[in-house]
């Protein structure tokens, strides 16, 4: 696995390297931040040939051991204009994982206007031109390569949206069911696939060897281990697999933390109309499926197959931050008007986060109603076609804001908050502050401790402790991003020490190796300092590790304001 | 003169305030800038409340010396997110100095959506609606202020793309004709003015007693030489009135620096038909006028009327930088598409070198065809439409850029590039990237030595003594911009030590003062002081000092690149 495939846009070329020295023993997030901070000029324009996207699976990736199929995707994000890893499921991981391939890095810019389809297989690397593909949605797209490659194999791709080179495009995965319900969603990596002309990647692993194994005996047993804690702990065992993670909706609008009428308030009246248990009593009435995993191996299943009232497929991969961005915090509170439009952006390749955001600026701004489903609807339907409105929106919520001159919006380093309120969810506003990847909220998951209560929990209220939280879940979290690991292992991890120690033992399995557990904060820290160097580089200072102004109002229920002082924040990821 | 103004449009009051005690003897940009460093936070949204719209004149204005009416406009950048200060003549200035105010600071935000209209006279600061205002444009706006008010007072209005909080709008000043030729075009301050909801301020001096002397004899005598050394000058005393700035074309076009099709040669085949020669025969032919003052007291009257075919008024203050903008740039050739295009930018509040590269943009992703005047008019003209491609060009070059995943956008710090190829004039270059102003030629304007030739000539072509020429230039108009001197003395400054040393003089007698010529060197340099200090804790870095990666690529005819190492760049404002 000390190889890397570098795919070169400009020539349409391939060639295999040995792995760099300074890049052994990394993977996923560790290995495409890495990449970029070694070979990505900081200053570089996102969309020009200077920059690189980066595909990693992960430490454990392609092992036998449960939800270790993720795929960090890397690049000098063209939203953000700072360092960006983007996770995400599907098939691809595993499969270039089996394939020995540490990494893929796509460089450069063909001088032609011409979209390209790369093949990767046992076989070599094949670029094919993809004109017929040109101007297809990711459902497509996925379903086309899937006949002419076969089922089962890997895609991954982008819709209109990074066609257009759009920052607030997505790249898309296929599932295991062949639908791009799964995304490396943030930060407009879609835009930067869309620069490097690359509409589609297909990843087939037919005849690979798979992944080898120092000490497969051990491995097995650790992996063993794993599943267990896994499945024991009541967020992975019971509540994500019975709802999904819009088991959220209820619990986060309970804490008062849910973002409603663009972060007014802490509570949306109509919470139970799009929660979790209300997703799942529809997929139930309408013959769907609650229950579905996004790679092979993955035991928790949060996925679902969603149908409409007619029990046709409408969506997969319906995610809580879905659904509080285009529904509690654009008012709208009909969950299929909310299904219909995570289809449309997975079609088109957008950021559903992004995108609710977005269509929170324009309802500000009284481009379209507060609340209005099917307004919004129309508008995201836009962006697949020449209308500018598509071109003003696709670009995201403070392009949008900028366009209309609205100065309300949510966002930190121009990427549109997740469904968190700071304010009522502070160690979160820490973390959408000083991440370096932007307005995140899987850079440093303190809900898991504030309002799940994991780790002897913690007060989403108060600002004490938050800062050691949103330091500490920064650095373990860029450390799981490195592994593979899906980040609602976290639960488990929080809760067990041995589950970490489990990581650990399969990681040394793996490899060969002796680490110990200070090693996974070795590694995050090691990603951390990547990061923030690579912004430092790009121009980043304190001033941008701050929450927009209007976080000063008073947040209702609870009465909270964001009252961090600029010191306070500047401590989180001090030293990096 | 030691009052300013404070107009809170909150709470639509307004209050007298002595001058702090560290503004005291500050006019113009230093005192804008020092206004803005103390008062705004860095990090504010430009278009949110705590940022405020600062207006100065300068230290000389109001006293009856030539040229010394220009104004100073402040504030945090809606379009570069830096400091900015915007200088304009008009009548404005002069009318604030003789009602003897130091600056007015336009503070807060209306809670409500309603536009004001405020008046500033020996009787005291009324606050009007100006409902009846709203939705015009420059032109409506100044002719109604001037039936109502009386021909003569003073206006700054902006027109429908300030309004809109478009953050390539200008805010213009009535010249002494009333009409908006003149404006602070750059930085996006007219979506400041919208953001605080002010339409227009109406400045009328009646009764003003004027400003007073501490030596009226030494200063009478001081501006006698002074108007001798401007008239003696042959840039100011024969090229300026002759043709106006646009005396620039064909020179510059000689040069090899005037950036033609979004910035690929250095020479347009057709500059003959846009240059300033050619201008004033047009003029002369159409009944215009080829010499016009752009405030009373002005000897070299650069401004002219410029009439179309058919003898009818169609612009004025028509200036090299538009027609190369809207012009070489876009190779539009035809001087009165050029002509039409300018005076839409004046009326809908728009500037035209931000235009002029964002019409380059357009052109380069095909929206519209290379030189197409007539669609070009037909897009500028959506910005006063509902028609969301007005709320994309309306936002300037960068904006434009990312709408259309263009990365060939030619700015520094989201502001687009003036009229001089970087390559083919390399001091301009190095202004460029460091001004605290962004992309600006006003800041450091080594074309006055290197091109026209003034203090004894420079190298445009080579790296030599730029670095000095660009940082002594960017300390030395710091300074004038703080006297509301004209720009264009510079030429006779830079030929003439003694014209320094008139200047000096004059300040002298203004104010009893007994400085040396040094004291305007120290003036200069405290002015970037603010001014860089500000920005760094905006955010900026040096990596913000750097102009695009395409200026790599060699420019005709002289084959040669931007090739001064990021070291080198940084030398240029070293300690400020």
């Amino acid at each position: 696995m000390n190889r890397i495939l570098r795919l070169n846009m400009t020539t349409r070329t391939a060639a295999w390297e040995e792995t760099p020295l300074t890049c052994r023993g990394l993977g996923g997030r560790a290995l495409t931040s890495r990449l970029i901070r070694e070979e990505v000029p900081p200053t570089c324009h996102p969309l020009g040939p200077a920059n690189k996207l980066v595909l990693a699976p992960g430490l454990l990736t392609g092992a036998p051991a449960a939800n270790t199929g993720r795929i960090s995707v890397g690049g000098k994000s063209p939203l953000t204009g700072g360092i960006k890893e983007s996770n995400s499921g599907g098939l691809v991981s595993i499969k270039l994982a089996r394939l020995g391939i540490q990494a893929v890095v796509v460089e450069g810019h063909p001088q032609d206007d011409k979209f390209s389809l790369v093949r990767i297989s046992q076989d070599g690397v094949e670029f094919l031109p993809a004109d017929d593909l040109v101007g297809l949605g990711n459902y497509d797209t996925m379903a086309r390569l899937w006949k002419r490659y076969g089922q089962g194999v890997g895609v991954m791709s982008i819709g209109q949206a990074g066609e257009k080179r759009l920052t607030g495009a997505s790249i898309h995965f296929a599932d295991p069911n062949g639908r791009p319900g799964r995304a490396a969603g943030r930060g407009g990596l879609g835009a930067l696939m869309g620069a490097k002309k690359l509409k589609a990647l297909v990843v087939d692993d037919k005849g690979a060897g798979g992944v080898s194994l120092a000490d497969p005996e051990k491995f097995k047993e650790a992996s063993r281990r794993w599943a267990k804690y896994l499945l024991d702990h009541p967020v992975s065992g019971q509540a994500l697999p019975a709802y999904g993670t819009a088991v959220l909706i209820n619990i986060v609008n309970e804490a008062g933390a849910l973002p409603t009428k663009n972060f007014r308030e802490g509570r949306f009246e109509f919470a139970e109309d799009i929660s979790g248990e209300r997703m799942a009593e529809l997929i139930k009435a309408r013959g769907g499926k609650t229950k579905e995993g996004c790679h092979p191996g993955c035991v928790i299943q949060c996925s679902q197959t969603y149908h409409d009232a007619e029990g046709k497929y409408l969506t997969s991969g319906f995610e809580y931050e879905t659904i509080w961005a285009l529904g509690a915090n654009t008012l709208i509170r009909r969950l299929d008007d909310i299904a219909i439009i995570d289809r449309l952006c997975d079609d088109f390749g957008l950021d559903t986060i992004e995108m609710g955001c977005t269509l929170g600026v324009l309802m500000e701004s009284g481009v379209i109603p507060w609340g209005d489903g099917p307004a919004a609807i129309d508008m995201v339907k836009k962006v697949a076609t020449n209308d500018p409105w598509g071109l003003i929106i696709g670009n995201g919520s403070v392009f949008t804001g900028r366009a209309l001159g609205v100065d309300r919006v949510p966002a930190v380093k121009s990427q549109g908050l997740p469904a968190y309120d700071p304010r009522a969810e502070k160690g979160m506003g820490l973390s959408y502050a000083t991440s370096p990847m932007g307005g995140d909220h899987t850079s440093g998951y303190t809900v898991a401790i504030n309002i799940v209560g994991c780790a002897g929990g913690g007060d989403p209220l108060k600002k004490q402790g938050n800062i050691e939280r949103s330091r500490n879940l920064q650095i373990a979290t860029a450390a799981i991003d490195s592994t593979g690991l899906c980040l609602f292992t976290a639960f488990a991890i929080l809760d067990n020490p041995e589950a970490l120690q489990c990581v650990v033992d399969m990681i040394n399995a793996r490899f060969g190796l002796d680490l110990g557990t200070e090693a996974v904060t070795a590694l995050g820290e090691a990603v951390l300092r990547d990061e923030r160097s690579f912004n430092r580089d790009a121009g980043f200072t304190r001033a941008q590790d701050r929450l927009p102004e209007f976080f000063k109002e008073k947040l209702k229920p609870h009465d909270v304001t964001w009252d961090f002082t600029d010191e306070e924040v500047d401590k989180v990821l001090e030293g990096f």
